[in-house]
C-alpha cells in the first residue's frame, strides 16, 4: 500500500534509494530523483526538492534506513549511524519533523543493538514506513476534522503548500479541500502565491487544479482585499512547528494572514499532526526561524535580477503565529479550539 | 527650473516630446524614452513605462500639449483635443491625476477659445508646466509634514513606489526619508517588494540606495513579521485616489499594510496630494478598481512561467484602505488626522 506511484516520497521497490518529485521542478516539470547519495539527500532538503514538514520526516526516516543500507562492514555502525543523522537534521532548522523521524529511526535501530545487521535494518526500514503510514492516516483523519470546519461552496484561503506533495495522500491543509472534493464538496479556493519561492502558485495551482477544485491564484499582498470582499470563510495553513502553548510556526506570511482574518473575523485554522508539535518549545519564542539567502528574494530562482545589485535583504522562511490568533488547531487526534490546551490530545 | 534632467517625466527642451524615465527597465538600465507619438504614449501609461498618480498626471498634461501642437491645421482643434484627452485618460483607471490634469490642460486652452492657435498652445504648455511646478512644490511640503511625524532612528515601513519616479524630486511617500536624509536624519527603511510588479524591489530599492539610505528589502507577506519583531515605527504609503471621507485608493497590499499596522498599534501614514483627492467620491466604495491581466501574476514580466497554464488569476492593481485604519493623511495643505475631515483643506 505505501508504495503508491502518485506519493511525492517513497521508498525505490528494491529498498536502495528514496524517490521524491522534485518539488522545485514543479509546475513545468514532474521530475522524479532516485536519491541514495548523502550529499544529494542533504540537498534535496536544503534546497526544497522535497518539502513540507512531513515528506521531510517521510523522506528522512528512509533516507537514514537507505544510507546505513551502505554502511561500510568494517565502521562503528551506530556511531556512523548517529554522525550521518546528525548531517541529515542540519540541513533545515524549523520543521520538527525532521529530528522528529530521524530520532524514531535511529531509536528503532538503538533497540536492536546487539542484533544482526540485517535485523537492525529491517527494524529501520519498518519504522520509517511506519512513519509513512502514520502520515497518510494522519492525513485522512486531519481531512475529516477540517471538513467538519466549512460547508460546500466556501471560499477558503491557502497559504504556502500542505496539499499531497508535502506530506502524502491528502495532505494537511489542503486535505479538507481535496478529502471534500472526493464527496461531492464544492469549495472555492483562493491561493497565495507564497513569495519568495512561490510553493502557493508553482505546487497548490498545480494538486488544486489536478483535483478539478475551482481555484483563484492570487498575490500575497492580496489577502487582505478578497477577505474585505466577503469571498472567505475560512483560512487553511500548515505548520512546521508547533509550541506546546499552541504558537504555531509555518511558512513566511501565515502570521500576516492570521493578522488579517483576525481583522475581518473569518476563522483561521492550522493544520498540525502531532508529529509537528515540539514539546521541549514551551512558547513561540522557542521557535528557530530559518533565514534564507537573498537571492530567493531579488531572483526569481536566481535567473533574472528583479532588485538593484547590493540590496539588503530579509529572508525569513517561517513566521511564528500566536496561539490568539488561531481559531482552531486540527491535529490527527482532534480539533484544538482557542483556550483549549494542546496537551489535551498529547 | 522644471527642466531638471533627473526628473523622470519632462518635456524636451524643443518642446515637441515628453522624455520619460523607462520604468519597466529599472533598475537595470535606466533607459530614457522620448514620445510624441498619441499610441506611444497611451502605451507608455498603461503598460506603467510612467507611473505613480503624480507623474502620470504631469505626464498627461505635457503629452496632451505635445499631441495638440502635432494636430493638423484642417481638422477642429477642440473636437481633435477632446478625443486625444478621452483616449489618454482610457489608459488607466484609478488614478485620478490623470484626468485631473487633462482636464487642467483642456480646460487651459478652452479658456482661449478663439484666440490664436499659438496662445492657445502656449497657455496649454504654461498649465502643463504650472502642474509639475506644484507638483515639486506639493511634494516638498508633503515631505516637511511627513518628516514632522517620524524622528531619526524610526524603522518605516513603505509599500509601492511613491518617490521621486513616480512624482517629481522627493516624492510623496518616500519625501520624509529623502528629505529628512538631506537633513541628517538617520532612517531604516522595509521596502515590501509589491508584486506583481514589484515596484518596491525594482523601484523604491533603487531610489532608496542611490540616496545612500539604509534599507532592508522584504516580501509583503513579511510585513507582520517584522512588524511584530518591533522593526517598524511608521507605515508611509502613497495614494492613487481619495475618497472625501478620507477612504484612499492605493497599490494593491496597502490594505492589509494598514490591518497589520492597526493590529501592531504601528502609525500608518497616507500621502496624499490634494489633486489626488477625487471630489466625486464620496467613501471607497465609488472608486474603480483597475484589474489587470493574469499573466503579470503567473510570469515574471511575462517571460517565465511561474505558475500552471490556464490557472485562474485574481490581479487588482489597488485596494482601497479604509479611513478608519489610516493614522493620518499627509497633503501639501497639512495634516489631517483619523476623524477629521479631509474637507477642512480643500
Amino acid at each position: 500500500m505505501i508504495y503508491n506511484q502518485n506519493d511525492s516520497v517513497r521508498l525505490s521497490p528494491d529498498g536502495k534509494s528514496v524517490v521524491i518529485i522534485d518539488q522545485t521542478k514543479l509546475p513545468g516539470e514532474k521530475k522524479l530523483l532516485t536519491l541514495n547519495d548523502e550529499a544529494e539527500m542533504f540537498d534535496a532538503i536544503s534546497s526544497l526538492k522535497v518539502r513540507g514538514a512531513p515528506a521531510i520526516g517521510i523522506f528522512a526516516g528512509y533516507a537514514l534506513y537507505v544510507l546505513a543500507c551502505r554502511f561500510d562492514e568494517g565502521e562503528d555502525f551506530f556511531e556512523r549511524l548517529e554522525k550521518t543523522a546528525e548531517y541529515l537534521n542540519s540541513a533545515r532548522p524549523t520543521a520538527v519533523n525532521l529530528s522528529y523521524a530521524l530520532d524514531r529511526v535511529r531509536n528503532a535501530a538503538l533497540s536492536k543493538a546487539g542484533c544482526g545487521r540485517q535485523e537492525i535494518l529491517e527494524t529501520m526500514k519498518g519504522e520509517a514506513e511506519k512513519i509513512h503510514l502514520e502520515d497518510i492516516e494522519s492525513c485522512e483523519r486531519m481531512s475529516r476534522y477540517g471538513l467538519s470546519l466549512v460547508k460546500s461552496g466556501d471560499g477558503i484561503l491557502t497559504h504556502c503548500n500542505a496539499g499531497a506533495l508535502a506530506t502524502s495522500r491528502y495532505g494537511t491543509a489542503l486535505g479538507p479541500l481535496l478529502y471534500g472534493a472526493e464527496r461531492g464538496y464544492k469549495f472555492h479556493a483562493y491561493i497565495d502565491e507564497t513569495r519568495p519561492l512561490l510553493q502557493g502558485s508553482r505546487l497548490t495551482a498545480y494538486e488544486l487544479m489536478s483535483a478539478g477544485i475551482d481555484c483563484t491564484l492570487i498575490c500575497d499582498n492580496m489577502a487582505g482585499l478578497v477577505m474585505s470582499q466577503g469571498k472567505i470563510q475560512a483560512c487553511f495553513a500548515g505548520c512546521d512547528r508547533a509550541a506546546v502553548n499552541g504558537d504555531c510556526a509555518n511558512k513566511i506570511g501565515t502570521l500576516s494572514v492570521a493578522v488579517l482574518a483576525d481583522y475581518y473575523k473569518i476563522p483561521f485554522y492550522i493544520f498540525c499532526p502531532t508529529s509537528t508539535i515540539d514539546v521541549n518549545c514551551k512558547t513561540g519564542a522557542d521557535i528557530v526561524i530559518e533565514e534564507r539567502k537573498p537571492e530567493e528574494i531579488t531572483s526569481l530562482y536566481f535567473d533574472r535580477q528583479i532588485a538593484p545589485e547590493g540590496i539588503n535583504c530579509y529572508n525569513p522562511a517561517f513566521d511564528v503565529t500566536p496561539n490568539s490568533l488561531i481559531t482552531a488547531i486540527i491535529t490527527e487526534k482532534g480539533i484544538i479550539r482557542r483556550g483549549e490546551s494542546i496537551e489535551k490530545i498529547l
